[in-house]
């Protein structure tokens, strides 16, 4: 049986897998991205890490990768943030010289949305959104059966659209954006902020702005805070506006919550599908899904890089 | 030559045209939409126009028409608020019926898209949008190459994304919608919006909110009033953030202004641009053109529909 190796190129560390065409993982494999100097060193772990997994002989039909800042046209990455690497690094052709076999790159937020469109919870749709809510928002759109690109190939910018003019300062320079409201970073700005307008007691007043993370406030959500309930409260209602707004743009039957802060299951789900359905305009009332993601963010990147291997004609 | 009819159905008239394969109108009628008693009366004149037109032994390929409330798959309208019409008309049907040739309807503000797209200034672009501003603000989008759909028909609803929450209301029921901003009447709200909060001498201020309309304000801008020209500030300055958020989801190549609210001109383009500019994401700056329609709005739709006889399959 041939295979497919997806790759998921993150900033701490790099996941590879041996995926079937049912989307089964058959072997797994991963190293550190942090601990690298630069692409040279990371090429020359990834190859190793490759002839590793492809051991045991299997054949593999061609390679599918997902990383931040993909030039998906291109096959290249491109000023990221968080890897060790020039400002262009030459990926598709670099692993094409050295294993023969197509090789396909996308936008990690890109990867996981075919990930749950081929394998997930989006499995047959021909419209649906993922939002992935970590330290910052990504995002992938599946719009009439394809995804979304644009012209330069930066579409999808969910992160980044204004949901309140003049509001928080985000890192992209503009402000008001919705990951500076709805993402990890976002939930913590919220809960300072209602400690500063509030007068609620709550023990995340003991823990400082650089040390309080997502998880503290889970915890005392779940323990009953009122502070930090309400922090996912805020979060929710930003949230199921935001989701109105991409009803109106998009039109999805569903929208998939992915990442860290998406774990937090009905703290975050409750107050998001109430406030969409507040918002929604009134032909989309009970119409979009919120769900869960059915792969986990992991998985879901690395079974979208193996997708494209079966389903994508691009390669350098 | 084989010609196509593009029918342009609005709430005060219907026009009609035929057209050939390179956009020339070779012939042109219409009829009065706001006298019809129902779609029977309706049908009828539409019948005899349709019948006047093709009195020279024209050939015609096929009927392509736009309509307010059109659902796209079903080639019905439903729900029309500004025709004369019971829920759902079977307008496809009807008029396959009729004459025996294929039959397509699109929505008005897709129709317009598609004749800017096909004949006007977005030829041969692959990712643009058109914002018609008049009473309300209607979409058009493409995406990729293609119409942006959505799961159920009503994709592209810009005129009812929020861009404030908490502001004003809208029709729609949803508060801060972008047309209670940027459309003529959103102009007008505006302008009474500065009237209540400045001290600006202005003669709109011995007009009532009934009787103004976005001419009145136009022409008191031409003439320097500060109150009226700062109306046409505040509107693009709201578009041109809403703008550099469609950029930000869809980014195109280009956003076409049409609609009455548009021929304002540069009293709307500069501060629309300058706006744009100062909110877009870095990637984005200096990329996204914003372009005055290149055949007004009636032959933009009337060319549209009637290219949708030579682009399109869809038919009942």
């Amino acid at each position: 049986m041939q295979l497919a190796l997806g790759i998921d190129i993150g900033g701490t560390s790099t996941k590879l897998a041996l995926v079937d065409p049912s989307g089964n993982i058959v072997a797994r494999a991963f190293f550190s991205t942090v601990e690298r100097r630069d692409e040279d060193d990371f090429f020359h772990h990834l190859f190793e890490t490759i002839e590793e997994l492809l051991n045991g002989g299997e054949e593999i039909k061609g390679i599918g990768a997902g990383a931040p800042s993909a030039n998906e046209r291109q096959g290249t990455i491109e000023n990221a943030a968080n890897l060790p690497f020039s400002p262009k690094v030459e990926f598709g052709k670099t692993l094409y010289q050295r294993f023969g076999i197509p090789v396909h790159l996308v936008k990690d937020s890109n990867a996981s949305t075919l990930g749950e469109w081929h394998f997930g919870a989006a499995k047959g749709m021909e419209n649906f959104m993922l939002l992935t809510l970590g330290t910052g928002l990504g995002c992938g759109i599946v719009a009439d059966g394809r995804l979304l690109g644009g012209e330069f190939g930066h579409g999808g910018e969910a992160g980044h659209v204004c949901v309140q003019p003049g509001g928080r300062a985000c890192g992209c320079g503009r402000q008001g954006c919705l990951e500076t409201y709805v993402s990890a970073t976002g939930l913590k700005r919220t809960v300072f902020e209602i400690m500063a307008n509030s007068m609620f007691d709550s023990p995340l007043r003991s823990i400082s702005f650089e040390a309080m993370t997502a998880r503290n406030i889970f915890e005392a959500a779940s323990s009953g805070d009122i502070l930090a309930k309400k922090s996912f409260e805020q979060t929710g209602e930003v949230l199921g506006l935001a989701l109105a707004d991409m009803a109106a743009w998009f039109e999805p039957a569903a929208v998939i919550l992915s990442g860290g802060l998406a774990t937090a299951g009905d703290l975050l789900f409750q107050p998001t599908i109430e406030s969409l359905e507040r918002h929604a305009l009134a032909f989309h009332k009970g119409k979009i899904k919120v769900l869960p993601s059915a792969l986990g963010e992991n998985d879901a990147a690395l079974l979208g890089a193996a997708a494209l291997v079966w389903n994508s004609s691009g390669t350098w």
